[in-house]
């Protein structure tokens, strides 16, 4: 049975005003080819939601409407099941090219970049995610290719978001809320965290059955007493125990957007060193959003929450945050000291306020 | 409170096994620091399971017994939590090397080689998975050193397992056996595919209960009709219908090793054509098993499996199947025609026998 089109996340209107967003900066940096490999990057241009195992790349050309997807056979079909892209823009490379010491899918993608006129012009790559070998071979496939660093362009065009990407991580953020509530049920004394963990997981993916059921999941953060100074780790088979301080972080997904939060438990009564670092994070966090405004930066955001939490007798020594959006970070603006990225509306910014911070009152 | 070290998953005799066939590795390709940034091959080597979003790598130096992990500050407690590490073998960078656009961590990790006297040595690199951009900074920061690409030379290295490994594997093993049998339960006609995805997630996190439970989850693939000639997508917001085959691929995962299934649901009774492509793959296996033997090789095993398949009127167009371990798929040997890699007891594959066939017969 020939694979139809999935329900489409979004019109095509709206990923040819991406493209056009990405085509300008091409001319910008003076390029007729952008081959994207990064795969947040891929789905912000086509929807792509197949889980891609073997080497594919997006090439975008200035001169047609449709980028083109170069991917293994066997993910042609759900590409083009999840895409906005027509069955053409799909080139699928055989088994030939996997496996073997002489070549990989990279010589499919370029042999594309040849066969469409681009050996000789100016092609952009992504040197930041693209390995080296596969930046070698472009080199040596592509000798009279001028070869442009393209790192973050894509990126930077998904910092401001679209009313209807919005609203996608609105419905993302429906599903993270369901989970969070969830997690205050389940996270008991007595509750072993792996227990927890699969009942917040599975609301992760259903949210509160009112909703649209997520478009993926990812194992949850997840830190328990005595594991509250640590960061990135999964839940383990402790059981919680009365007293224990819990740090989650969890994210809801629908079509490759993140909803994320990260909160705190405690099971009984917060000792008071807790509750004071709580009532500076508040204060912090009231004193950053009063700053967020277009036209502000970063750095006048975090130096807002960080001198309202110094005067609380404590200093945060990591960032506040980023920009979240597909496959969660995205690696642009950085909220930091220093950063001068000029805030506009429709950015989007997942805040860790919490960690990393140090007691420096002596009377905390 | 200081973090101390959760349950290890192997001995330290273990790691340092695993550490000395790489050192030998790399005394046959000449470097004597070896720079490890595959996430898996850090786990392999270190019992690494936080989830580090900062650059970071592993340098296993040839003089010393220990490797040092280069992790961005808000991972060090993770890192010295999870691994065999001793606390000074762990090197936590600062947030100045974060979000700058003048250095990053892979200055870090180059300032620790030039520190320890590898500047001027022979210094592995994994430019299969390391960034365009990181492989640059490594020539620029060490212009001295003899830069040696050693991609994969730790992955060959996991290819065959130790009776730990294989014992860990199959308690990984063990919660995927109690997901697949969820998963007959509660795929059925009317129930949404998000709904029953959800269950089959929770199982892959705690198991039948009467073990271990999972230390991460991914998310399932789930190809339902009329999606079943599609790889590599989850599930979607659509109800099963009588008659509807179902295929999905799923792990369950302890401490980094993943245990792989995948299966084909019909709901009633299977038709005719999918019935005799039934009998030729159980055919195809047992002929492919019976090859599988120490000395033989993975042309052989497939080459049986291919035979048989064909006998029966199907040809299958993608290779039958690759190593499993860490992370789940292994970048080394592969089930295909032409690969040569000598089968040693304690090699671990998973396969993927059913998907990429065409029939062949015009009976079938």
């Amino acid at each position: 049975m020939p694979i139809g089109k999935a329900p489409q996340a979004f019109p095509r209107a709206e990923y040819l005003r991406r493209l056009a967003a990405v085509k300008a900066e091409m001319a910008r940096r003076e390029v007729d080819a952008l081959v994207v490999s990064s795969s947040a990057n891929i789905t912000y241009l086509t929807g792509n939601l197949t889980r891609m195992f073997s080497i594919h790349a997006l090439v975008v050309s200035a001169r047609e409407e449709e980028p083109t997807l170069v991917v293994r056979g066997i993910d042609s079909a759900g590409t083009f099941h999840h895409t906005f892209l027509a069955r053409e823009s799909i080139v699928a490379y055989s088994d030939d090219f996997v496996g073997r010491p002489d070549r990989n899918g990279y010589d499919a993608i370029a042999d594309l970049l040849i066969g469409r006129g681009h050996g000789t012009r100016g092609v952009g790559i992504e040197l930041g995610t693209l390995s080296a070998l596969a930046a070698e071979k472009f080199k040596a496939r592509l000798p009279q290719a001028r070869l442009v660093d393209c790192s973050r362009a894509v990126d930077w065009v998904r910092l401001v978001k679209s009313d209807l990407e919005i609203a996608m991580m609105r419905e993302a953020a429906a599903l993270v809320d369901a989970a969070i509530l969830r997690a205050a049920e389940v996270i008991r004394p007595g509750v072993r965290e792996a227990d927890a963990a699969a009942e917040i997981v599975k609301t992760q993916i259903v949210g509160d059955g009112t909703g649209s059921a997520a478009t993926g999941v990812l194992p949850l953060l997840l830190c328990a007493s005595p594991r509250t100074g640590v960061s990135h780790i999964l839940w383990s088979e402790d059981k919680f125990r009365p007293g224990s301080q819990i740090n989650i972080e969890l994210s809801g997904i629908r079509h490759g957007y993140y909803a994320a939060i990260m909160r705190t438990f405690v099971l009984g009564t917060a000792p008071d060193r807790l509750r004071r670092l709580h009532e500076a994070e508040v204060a912090g966090l009231e004193a950053a959003l009063a700053t967020v405004k277009p036209g502000r930066t970063p750095h006048d955001v975090v130096t807002a929450f960080y001198t309202t939490l110094e005067k609380q007798g404590f200093k945060k020594e990591t960032r506040c945050g980023y920009p979240i959006g597909i496959d969660w970070v995205e690696p642009t603006a950085s909220l930091q000291r220093g950063d001068t990225t000029e805030l506009k509306p429709n950015m989007t910014f997942h805040l860790m306020l919490a960690i990393g911070w140090t007691r420096t009152s002596a009377t905390s």
